[in-house]
């Protein structure tokens, strides 16, 4: 029998929150029979929604709470009132060993700041990252920081490599995974300081990853790369950017097929194939960023995300729980930092500064 | 009778020089009966193209020079070393008038800065940008910087906005352009400094176009701004990681429709829809930056450009010298910089600093 996994749920948090993150559980529940959920949130708009899905209440926890992280509150806002919110709570959960891992749809940058100052960071980790699989024409790839830190310095972007190689071989299983740090061109002398300072560390560093230098943005999707590298600000705007690309291609290839009776027959005909690869390219088959480099697993849901979507970063995070991501991080550091002078858990000096929304 | 115009070739600039810029130009040719073209390199390899192609070559005139610059070659080498290479004599020939417009497939950083040492910079700008049409799902919209400059303050992204709208009132015919900036998120609070800065410029300022305030990288391809505005790195990658995404869509669309019999059946049906499609997203479609903010007219292709696509950059190079690009962006620039402090042609201090390839 399979031990238990208790996943945190801030139900308060994203577009249509609460119905999508029951709604969202609810599939969950049917995929991972092991899972128990605990729901941070109104008790008012949650009860009724449990209440009409008798399989999902008898695996559930509601728990109570008024408070609720808004869109728009900053992340120090969020720091010194929201403690008590649906999403604080769900953190602390994980902090007090109640749950194995925390989801949320929330508000990205006060996420953040909560899990910092309630999980602190792994020893030698200076900033937590948001990291992702993203679809390739090889599988996936990991990709980080997709908006944790808006500014970031070389060792920030080391920092990020070995935790992004340690969630690769985690989850995608390579024993050592092929990282490239995103740059506007492959060669040495390209691109900005902190890019080419974090290159010179990382070719001269005995870490357990392939440094295959630098990627350009177009080599993401055909897979050159197990694992990207960059700032936060670059990652969230590649990683939209790709998206919107994505769903603008969508919707031509959907008005190409409509633009006759001809093709109308051809998509039925080819349709098979097609809803394949709508699925493969589909960001609620993505959905599911994780925090990483703090003493707790979090994970950040799309705001947006649809029902399927918040499904998808559930099982995300059952899928880091089961494999321990944070012990496997916190050998692979171990063994990399050993004898290195990193600065341990900085303060949390201005974290407006570093977050941003997903 | 239409007026000649004149386009100064680096004939030596791009992974398959001189071949794809004459067969390029044998093409722009035929479209633009009124073009005249210099071609500057080496006469040994140059000439035997033009022998095989009369047409062309009675439009054309050749000016041998051994140099090129080489695609490693740093913009600081380039302005030391590279005073009679065939990309900065192109650019000359548009300094003297001989020429109305360069292009060049050549190393971008080194381009980048010839253009400026060579034509130097509008009065008001402190640095020219790399701008480029990109489709979007209602048609174009302009997004600069590109690539030419990797550090960004403030006042560069105001710049960029002014130069960028005028570019789309010439390029899409607005009157009034929509312009946002990009960032990771739209509310006020999200970004770096330098972004939220240029926003609060931008909304307190009397231009001539319409601020949107923030945009996100997924909502640039739904054709929300006519013009995107951002930093030459995070520039290069979203646009970089829109050309890999739309090729990966490809790679597997040809894939979903070899997929079974009825696929390939289903795609011969289609097909004239799914080809018009092709052609919108096809990067070579959209070749051709414009260097904006000089006293000159500077294209800069893909350096992997195909030989359509050189010929697109050559067309919008034409396209740009017909509507006298920069005498409006001057007269826009007048309007918005009256009477502000901005400080004038700033000194080439670190070339190497602000560039990069595209």
């Amino acid at each position: 029998m399979n031990k238990h996994l208790t996943v945190a749920l801030d139900a308060m948090g994203g577009d249509e929150a609460p119905a999508i993150v029951v709604h969202g559980a609810e599939i969950a529940r049917e995929r991972f029979p092991e899972a128990r959920f605990l729901f941070f949130g109104r008790e008012s708009e949650i009860k009724p929604l449990l209440d009409a899905s008798p399989a999902l209440a008898q695996v559930s926890t509601l728990i109570h709470t008024d408070d609720v992280v808004s869109s728009e509150d900053k992340p120090a806002r969020a720091l010194r009132r929201g403690r008590k919110s649906s999403m604080a709570l769900a953190i602390e959960a994980v902090k007090a060993g109640d749950a194995d891992v925390a989801v949320s749809a929330g508000n990205t940058g006060a996420l953040m700041a909560l899990a910092k100052f309630i999980l602190r960071t792994l020893p030698s980790i200076d900033r937590p990252a948001l990291a992702s699989l993203l679809p390739t024409y090889k599988g996936e790839c990991v990709m980080l920081d997709l908006g944790a830190n808006v500014e970031c310095d070389a060792s920030n972007l080391v920092e990020f490599s070995v935790m992004g190689a340690a969630f690769a071989r985690t989850v995608l299983g390579l024993q050592r995974p092929k990282l490239s740090l995103l740059n506007i061109g492959v060669e040495e002398l390209k691109g900005n300081e902190e890019v080419k300072e974090a290159a010179e560390i990382l070719r001269n560093s005995d870490l357990p990853l392939e440094f295959a230098g630098f990627i350009e943005g177009d080599m993401i999707g055909a897979g050159s790369a197990d694992v990207v590298v960059t700032d936060g600000f670059t990652g969230n705007v590649a990683l939209k950017t790709a998206e919107g690309t994505a769903r603008l291609i969508g919707s031509l290839v959907r008005d190409a097929f409509q633009s006759s009776t001809r093709a109308k027959l051809g998509y039925l005909m080819a349709r098979r194939g097609l809803d394949g690869l709508r699925s493969h390219l589909d960001p609620n088959n993505h959905n599911g960023a994780v925090m990483l480099g703090l003493n707790g697993l979090v994970v950040k849901s799309h705001g947006g995300a649809s029902i399927s979507g918040f499904a998808t970063a559930i099982g995300v995070a059952i899928d880091m729980a089961r494999h321990n991501l944070i012990h496997l991080i916190t050998q692979d550091l171990g063994g990399v930092f050993m004898g290195q002078s990193v600065e341990d858990e900085a303060p949390l000096s201005n974290p407006d500064k570093e977050a941003s929304s997903r």
